[in-house]
């Protein structure tokens, strides 16, 4: 293998395929990038076995070849070339010559014999959308994942594809997040799970502009390529949990609140709440006041914010990270909370277009 | 205790003096930060017995008095607030009520009687120099301070004052950092050593602005008194090693090198030069090239500078991050490098002006 190539190229690629190796990994060849020289180009690419990330670059090929590159090394020192053309030369001794001005390195390098293939989709189906859309799907849902590997299937975003809209669907049993999206799709209907590492990766290497991007759904893999980055992620396989029948159907308790300043009192209300393990929060609705309370050894906090109420007055209690997560993640001047009782999970959506997104947290229970 | 002021004013101040506070402490009192109402202006300070931090903030006082707040909890707390107008008022109960908006928090304190008062400074010499120099005059030199407690002396930069010069000096016992700088001194000749935290925390809070500063010394004590922020330090006690001794006098060899060509270079060889644990880098001066190679055993770097050479041809080795670490603050395009043997120190200084700053290393004996 020979070729020259820009600096600024390779190191853009690197950094882009880079994502998808394994840290922590027995199989060394999983930390490596592999480098595909052929005809008028070099294809980098990199994968843990669960996402696999592909780029070309163009270059001055010499001669073809195939070898894999320590990843990390390889980044770092990349990184540091962006403004020169570089030279890279495989030695008989698996040794890849990096040559810029009147520089030189040599990388020990490992054969690209043993680098996973990337497995072909088969009769995929194919869904059209916006790119900042996705963004936006992947960003407001990605946050109630489960962390804990319980019950690994809950690792994943459910996506259901039905007539012409993409719902995404995440929960951790703390919480739910569930967005909607209107898309473009060559089936009626369509379900997958893809796991929250991969949407991360996506959501990151994707632009938010307003082009669209196709997302080819196979039997266990999905494909996105945008341009000349290719992702591909292998699904998760089992059943989703049955997320609609945790959506409670009444209320009898629902407000109209600020956005902005229920996101700020939580913030200050939470600072005490954060030194206890539970960061408990306290809601108390009365008339056309939500009082905010929090309290730990060192002090307390009690914030006042006006609100337009409907239904019964109530008190229940949070975990003020999983309403501050949510918080963060809506743009709305306006949100409405649904309640039904101090033990029940509430609701919070938009309040102008209340079918966009839905955010379910449990309560914590309090003891008086 | 009760006063009003605004959110901006406080949360600037807190952020300032918080610098001060204590850290893993067994005395609480150096956690907080004592508030001092009279007058007009509400006075903070905090102080971990080493360096001490006071700003005055204007505010409507309505009844003088002082407390100790906890100091990491108000800093986060205020910074929360900044565009509101709050109210402090102190309870009977020595709890602080902070009033904003419709809101209210209470935070438990600390009685003020306990809070270390700042020592005056008697009959002192005054310097008087240009913010921007006393900063950079800093910077050049506290990378190079002693981070172990062998000799706690050198946890300290030296500064002498002789003829309208400040000279400081920071060594560790493996390089050695040396500034020259003019100023206005009420003095012929004076010595101090100031322990390298402090200067970190005065070079962060004064601005990068062309205005002179007065540094006031005493008898053990340093001040400095930038507007409205008042910086006390401790000096550090005890004889500073003669450092004029460990200076080499003659050379054999010298070499004048672009700067950025040889910070780029050492960054590139020292990827692989960090994977062991002396962070290696061999300097081969030829003619008119100075070779850079680092070896480890996933590869080896070579780079080649074009360089001016007076004198002998030499083979040295260097830890890399003690060079790149003196790159980082030179902002020369040239410099000389000045050798004397393989197991001597390098001086390196300015092409430009030799004697505004010198850097001395240690270098690390090669076995062929």
């Amino acid at each position: 293998m020979k070729l020259i190539c820009e600096g600024l190229d390779l190191s853009d690629a690197v950094l882009k395929v880079i994502r998808a190796t394994a840290t922590r990994t027995p199989n060394p060849i999983l930390e490596g990038i592999k480098l595909h020289a052929s005809e008028d180009s070099l294809t980098l690419s990199a994968t843990d076995l669960e996402i696999y990330i592909e780029k070309i670059i163009p270059a001055d090929v010499k001669i073809a070849g195939d070898v894999v590159v320590p990843g990390k090394f390889f980044a770092d020192f990349v990184k540091k070339l962006s403004n020169e053309q570089i030279e890279l030369t495989l030695t008989p001794q698996n040794t890849l010559k990096i040559k810029y001005t009147d520089s030189e390195g040599f990388l020990q390098c490992l054969s690209s014999e043993e680098f996973p293939a990337a497995r072909e989709i088969s009769a995929p189906d194919t869904i059209t959308i916006k790119k900042s859309e996705l963004k936006e799907q992947i960003e407001k849902t990605i946050f109630s994942v489960a962390v804990d590997d319980a019950r690994p299937i809950l690792k994943g975003c459910l996506f259901e594809i039905e007539n012409n809209t993409m719902t995404s669907v995440a929960l951790d049993g703390y919480r739910l997040a569930m967005v909607k999206t209107e898309i473009e799709s060559s089936t009626d209907k369509l379900n997958f799970i893809v796991p929250a590492r991969s949407l991360s990766e996506i959501s990151k290497l994707i632009d938010a502009d307003e082009e669209t991007i196709d997302i080819l759904i196979g039997q266990n893999q999905l494909l996105i390529n945008d341009g000349s980055v290719k992702i591909l992620t292998r699904l998760l396989e089992g059943e989703f949990i049955n997320y609609r029948q945790v959506i409670p159907n009444g209320n009898t308790t629902t407000i109209l609140i600020n956005k902005t300043q229920l996101e700020d009192g939580l913030e200050r209300a939470s600072l005490l709440a954060r030194m206890d393990k539970n960061n408990l929060v306290r809601f108390d609705i009365r008339d056309r006041v939500l009082t905010l309370t929090s309290a730990s050894n060192i002090g307390n906090v009690t914030e006042n914010i006006t609100i337009s109420l409907e239904g019964k007055d109530l008190s229940i209690a949070f975990n003020a990270r999983y309403l501050s997560d949510c918080m963060h993640t809506i743009n709305d001047d306006f949100i409405k909370i649904n309640f039904s009782s101090p033990i029940a999970p509430c609701t919070i959506c938009s309040a102008e277009q209340e079918d966009k997104y839905l955010y379910l947290i449990l309560p914590v229970r309090i003891v008086d």
